[in-house]
């Protein structure tokens, strides 16, 4: 469930006010006033929890007493087991939007104009705090840990101990490890890129998950880490990271991988330990890498690299065949 | 011209003057006495301002009547109408940085110590401001906006009703509308990029414009959107970017566009309604995008792109086209 | 030697204390209580330096009286010259980092909460600072200079006449020239990245260096630009970035470059004069590229650019040859 650190919950609510904001049908024979109190992914969600299956491929995480109720279009409806209500809906994702949003109204992030650091925030009595630091409620630094000047720590994000956090960086819905090194101008929590397409224009869904970050981690100057939808963001212990890196939603990245500048990787990777990736290279949505993998610099990646993999272009493939179609191609055009 | 929120002109100046100053020849009987009041784009000058002609492409948009005074080149001196002072020159774009500069000398944009917020900035009782916000002279701030800690809203900027603006965040020279969403890091109204070469190194031209940012925008963490140097840089309502978006001068762009992270669109593109931007892409600069076309990831577009296209490759190209030659080429190495 | 403005020096240390901390086998006759005064690269390197020696290619700088002592592995011990004494290590780069580590232990760059502008730092009279920016310790900025709301100075920074900087910057471990302007959230000297691979994990280099940026140099919207290792990262004068560019640590760059939008250049490489690099360039660390060389957008560099070439691709061609590739790429699929 979204971290009550930095998600006011709203409700609980009733299935059949659920089933009216998502614009759907409740299937069977189901209370419509039974409660329902919270929304969650289908990986983390509970007996009474509203989720939301979009695709078949992820079926199987749907089990008897898994959730609640389930937002689903009508050719799957018969997927989501007896002990879950059945809302039906032609797009469960953007139907899970509006759930979203019932449950956890926007709330203020800004901080009242009077206090630089919030009173109830818990610092180290050794940590360093330069000047023009803002410090949100509930925030939590550790011993020894160092915030560089106009730094913005937002409310409840936890920093671990023996971290330096450069100057003019934005921490927001994060959890951060000890001995982490963040450069400034980093960015770590703003929402997730997620739209639903409406007959209106795109509609946002609501981004209710974290950031955690590992332990000795660095990141370089002006990287961007956006947190999770539902389930956290993770960078694993040891990873570094290099400037002006975009790491998108719900990345699941191992340990002591390397990052080179200005690459990206979009939503929802799965990555392993000891990967790395070369500057500028960009790695499409829900891929997954595996352990010690290496793609140079500049490729583009759009399908699962395996552990150990070289690969390089664009589409990425294995390096050796990239350079034998480099060779390929400039023999095109040789004269005879 | 140039919008009086954000600078200040010096002038009128007379013909001669601007001669003078624009190392240019008057030629034909006008008085060099004659005042001249501004500086201007072909596309919005009025009867007494000077604009420069640099290619014959954009000849038809002078008029009678349409401006002052027209710094061009020899060769083109004859599409000038019989309204328009004629300065010839040999580089009139190079000229014209000269003339922009007399009557727009570099101002003061930093804002005395003393005062974080402008005594005459119009803020709503409703909105919010964190700590450390810095709002400048005359600066707009709308019902229940909530702007973030450190940020920095320049003079004359205005911002419209329930935005909500991230942390050290700088906004200057920009127009932003009602239920903006920007993400920490964001700087909007940075000088677009453009220099003239001359014997001494680059000479940087005066960008006069703005940024007009439309409703229901969202930008993400650390994008930048440069300012246009007469007119405006637009960026149309309901349009969702990621974070490392970069907008070069002049982007002129539709309403509900998509653009994924570090993507880079450059000066003076010409972009139509829901067009989508995958991650990394590159635009070049003065190309037209038409409605609902789709670009690629990674993808290098220097040529125009028809309304509903769907792109990918450098070049870019028709998607089937590029996934055709993938395959061709991997045939090429294939052993028989 | 590392710029005592920007560094504290430990030591000096004796010979054999260094010997431990690196793990290393002193060879030869000297003596272990020689003290050493600090850590160098072979370039700079004096009569009491400790240097590293990696590989053969740069055993030419190691000349007699060139440094005091070197790290180096068996099979390249016999390269050092005999006024040095030689330590023997299997990975001189990782013995290095510790050593460097031993004679600059990390410093606290943060400031005391209580003082936005350092008491000891020289800021001209006519300068001007906007709200909320924070001058550390021993900071210079020169006559006329107008610095950004909530921009941060660090220690020791030597900042010149005439420059703007805007506001949300980061400036640290740097000498700015004259007449330079720095547009917002730009991040000057944050650490070059560096690491060696250890059995537990990656280890950071401590990176000692400084960003040295000339006259009248221009740097967009949230460029990062990195420190250098021992020697300086230069940016030339002159040179214009647009925004979010990257520099890596210790790369030269000589004079009026123009770097177009999010492209990065790698660490040491080494530009000449009056280079173009489109939007989006990617070049790899150690390349050289000659006076008056273009680089098109989007092109992914690794091997030397001799002056004047212009280059297209990934990997990077002259311009000629890719397009005789992208028509002969096209022509593989054409019906017959």
């Amino acid at each position: 469930m979204p971290d009550p650190r930095f998600y006011h919950r709203a409700g609980p609510f009733e299935l059949g006010a659920v089933a009216k904001v998502a614009h759907a049908e409740l299937q069977g024979d189901f209370d419509p006033r039974a409660p329902l109190a919270d929304v969650a992914s289908l990986r983390s969600a509970g007996a009474g929890d509203v989720v939301f299956l979009s695709t078949e491929k992820h079926a199987a995480e749907l089990v008897s007493g898994a959730c609640g109720a389930c937002l689903v279009s009508a050719p799957l409806a018969a997927k989501v087991p007896k002990s879950a209500a059945v809302l039906v809906t032609k797009d469960p994702r953007a139907a899970f939007a509006d759930v979203a949003a019932m449950f956890y109204p926007p709330a203020l992030q800004t901080l009242p104009a009077s206090e630089h650091i919030s009173a109830d925030a818990q610092i180290a009595p050794d940590a360093a705090l330069a000047p023009g630091v803002v410090v949100g409620q509930g925030a939590e630094i550790g011993a020894r840990t160092r915030i560089g000047a106009n730094t913005v720590i937002g409310r409840g994000v936890k920093i671990g101990a023996d971290c330096e956090i450069g100057a003019n960086v934005t921490l927001q819905y994060c959890i951060v490890g000890d001995r982490v090194l963040i450069h400034p101008g980093v960015r770590i929590g703003s929402d997730g890129f997620g739209f639903v397409t409406t007959a209106v224009g795109l509609r946002k869904i609501p981004q209710l998950g974290r950031v955690s970050i590992g332990n000795d981690v660095e990141l370089g100057a002006n990287c961007t880490i956006d947190r999770g939808m539902l389930d956290d963001t993770i960078i694993g212990d040891g990873c570094k990271f290099d400037n002006l890196v975009q790491i998108g939603h719900n990345v699941v990245m191992g340990r002591n991988c390397i990052v080179v500048a200005q690459a990206g990787i979009a939503g929802s990777c799965t990555i392993g330990d000891g990967v790395v990736f070369g500057g500028q290279v960009g790695i499409a949505d829900h891929v997954t890498i595996g352990d010690g993998a290496q793609i140079a610099s500049q490729s583009g990646v759009s399908r699962d690299i395996p552990a150990g993999a070289i690969v390089m272009g664009y589409p990425a493939k294995p390096i050796r065949q990239f350079w034998r179609e480099v060779a390929a191609i400039a023999k095109l055009t040789r004269k005879p």
